[in-house]
This record gives structure tokens, sequence and C-alpha cells, in this order.
């Protein structure tokens, strides 16, 4: 598969410059704690792109060119496996950045970055968003506490026992997932917005296989399916299971 | 268990004002890049703490008041399950900060750091890293290519499937350990520095179990276990076999 042939199912509809939204949209970031005013060298670097097909970003080790906020559409990580089978690895949804890691680290990622089809990002280039940081350090530790929300979620989802069975495995990926995306849990539980299939692909089984894990749980009244999202009526419950005693 | 009870068990040796070790000793870290004058700032601050016994650094939900630099010994970062039953999340071998996440997330760590009896570290309180970092940005982004290497392992480590083995979560948990001590492998393999209760209790399942599991890993010439330490002959078979077709 060739990076440069996938590029070019981008097609950029806006003119940056003339774009009022690529403001709009950069003011509800975290470069908007610099200000309007300086906030503007990067509204002049920032592009919209916008993705017919699913397409290729960037490819295992390259450094990706741009950091990218999306918009619509998901990214998803993917790393090839010596088998030749995809692992995915992480999904960013829209409202996430694509990727503050590969801003700074010097070593290229070791997966590959697409995005879904009917997507739409802000880009900003890389050297832009290197040299406004170094301009503005108040960026930083902003940066670090969003890479560090994801770092604690990783550490939790580690720290299940090698023991742990599928369906336990499956209720954790869950009960991970819904605390990256909510941040709080009330009474009422959880809406979680996600597909079998993506979980299918997170957990690395077949989506027949996730189906059955998925209707384990429900049977255990732990989650409650929908259209592309499911209810965790008990968050804490969820996760007691996926924890649960085993040895 | 009471915080404040155990941290009684810290007792200070070392006048850090005359210690010419704590200089030597921040040479070799991130801080280097100010320069040695800029870094005195930081000398006048850090103190050696030596701990006899395995004591209670932070307790989860408090934000840590200090950085540390694992001198000998090492920390263990521990969750306390719902059940009562304590699970190791982490593990920082001499060399390693505790943490410099920490210093930059407003939420407090949900799991405790603990010391290992006989072991010491260099200690700088948090307020006064965060002021030298706003004043010398250029250490942000080493701190965030330092983090960033640990959240690649961890994204890693949670690409295995949800219906892999026992012994395939037990070899992908030492592929990733060497991957965290050894930059690169080489023709002759890995040797990776770790003992089997460790492994155990990062594994979360008792020393038998683990113990059975590295037996089976043994078997297939996957490693060679040595007096604390194991002998990987080939990282990427090792990893393949983790990550072995499932379904």
């Amino acid at each position: 598969m060739s990076a440069s042939r996938q590029i070019e199912n981008r097609v950029t509809m806006t003119n940056p410059i003339s774009g009022t939204n690529v403001r709009e949209i950069l003011a509800q970031t975290v470069f908007a704690a610099v200000g309007a005013e300086a906030m503007e060298d990067l509204v002049r670097v920032a592009r919209i792109e916008h993705f017919k097909l699913p397409t290729l970003l960037s490819a295992a080790g390259e450094s990706p060119t741009h950091l990218r906020l999306v918009i619509s559409g998901h990214v998803e990580l993917v790393t090839r496996h010596i088998s030749g089978s995809e692992i995915v690895v992480g999904h960013i949804a829209a409202g996430g950045w694509v990727t503050w890691l590969a801003v700074f680290m010097t070593q290229a990622p070791t997966h590959d970055f697409y995005i879904s089809a009917s997507s739409s990002c802000l880009a900003l280039p890389v050297k832009d968003v290197q040299s406004f940081c170094v301009q503005y350090p108040e960026i930083y530790p902003m940066v670090i506490r969003m890479i560090g929300h994801r770092m604690r979620l990783l550490i939790e989802w580690t720290g299940q026992s090698v023991l742990a069975t599928p369906v336990q495995r499956m209720a954790k990926l869950l009960s991970v997932l819904a605390q990256e995306q909510n941040r709080q849990t009330d009474q009422n539980g959880v809406t979680l917005y996600v597909t079998q299939a993506r979980l299918a692909s997170q957990a690395r089984c077949s989506r027949q296989t996730a189906n059955q894990l998925l209707q384990q749980l429900e049977q255990e009244g732990l989650i409650v399916p929908g259209y592309g999202q499911f209810t965790i009526p008990d968050w804490t419950r969820l996760n007691h299971f996926a924890e649960g005693h085993l040895e």
C-alpha cells in the first residue's frame, strides 16, 4: 500500500486564510490560552482537509508532517503484525488530536494512522507547532496534561491480570473507553458511543467473537446495547467484573 | 494504612547543599540541558532521601509533593482494588523518575507510590520543578519525550487480543519490559533484569502461576531464566509468540 497514492484521496476544500471556521475551531483548543492575536500565527498555516475515502495520514516509521485535530470521522492507529494481520491499537474520535506525541518524539511512530471515510481535519504543520510552542511555552504543560490523561487510562488497562478471561477483557475495554469519553459518571450510568466493529478491532478479535462477549456482558446486566452505543448502568460494577478475583 | 505514619520511615541523611553528589546526579538527567549554573537553582532545593523499610511516598488521591529520581531500589505504583486486593500497575527502577506526569496533572494519581526497602531517591519539590520549567521551557519537550517513550510501550501492550492466553500475556509483558530496559536489541538477544516476584505482581497472578507460565516460555525456547534476570535469545520470536494468530 503506498502512502503517497492514498494521500491523493485528500481534497482540501477550504481556503484557510479566508475561512473563519479555522479560527473558531482553534479557539476551542489548547491554543486559545495564548490569546486571539497570537493564535493568528497558527490560523495562517492551518488548513482544513476533507477525506472522501479511508486514507493513510502517515505510515509507520515516518514522522507525521502535520498535527491534526479530528473534526468529523475518526482516526485509527494500526500496527501491521509480522503475520500480515492488522492490529488497531488506538482510536481517536472527533475532537481529538492526532498526535501531540509525534510532534515532540524524535523516533517515528511504529503504527500507521488511518482516517475514516467522509471525515475532516484541521491540519497544522508540525514545524509550525513546534516553533509556536517555543514562542508560547505555556502550551507545554497543557499538552502534557492531555497526554497524561490518556496515559493513565493505558496504565489502568495494562493493570489487568494475565489470567483475565476474554469477557473480562472486553469489560475492561468498555470501562476504559467509558472513562475516556466521560470524565465523570452519574447515578444514571454512562452512555458509551462506540460501534461493535470498533470494539472488535480494538479487542483484536472477530466481530462474531466481540458480539458473543458483548452478549455475555448484556446477560450479566452490565451493559445495555443500543445503536452505535452502549449504556453502562453501573460503571463500578462493570469494572469490578473486569477485575474480578481470579485465583 | 496511614501515609503520615509510613512516611516516618524516611531518614534524610545527606545535607543537600553540602553534598556534591546531588550535582553529579542531576548532571546526568534532563536538567543538564540548562547548563551547570542554572541547575544550581535545583541543587539548592534537592534532597537525598534514604528508606530503610518499604515506604508509601504518596497515596492515591493525593498529589505528590516531590518529583523523585530513584537512585537505588525501586518504586511500585499500586492500585487498591474494590475487593481489597492490591494491583501493581507500574514499576520504576533505579534511574527512573517518579513521576513527571504528576508534576503537571491537576488530577491526583489514582494509585499509591511505594518505594522498596534499602532504597534512596533524589527528591525535588514539585513547585520548584514547575517554576524551573517555566524559567527554562526547553525542559518541556524533553519531558514529553520521556513520557512518550513509556506511553508507546503501553499502547503496544494494550494492543494484545482479548483472546490471548495467560502464557501469551506473560510473553507480552516480558517483551514490553525488555523494550523498556533496552532501546535496541542485538543479534545475541536481550538480557532483561527482573525478578519472578515482580513479574507476578505486574502480571497480577500468584508467584506459582508466574513460575508455571515462565516455565512454558522456557520450554518454547523463548526465554532463558537466570538469577534476577532472563535472557531473550530472539525478541522478535517472543513478540511473535505473544501476538500469535488466535482466530
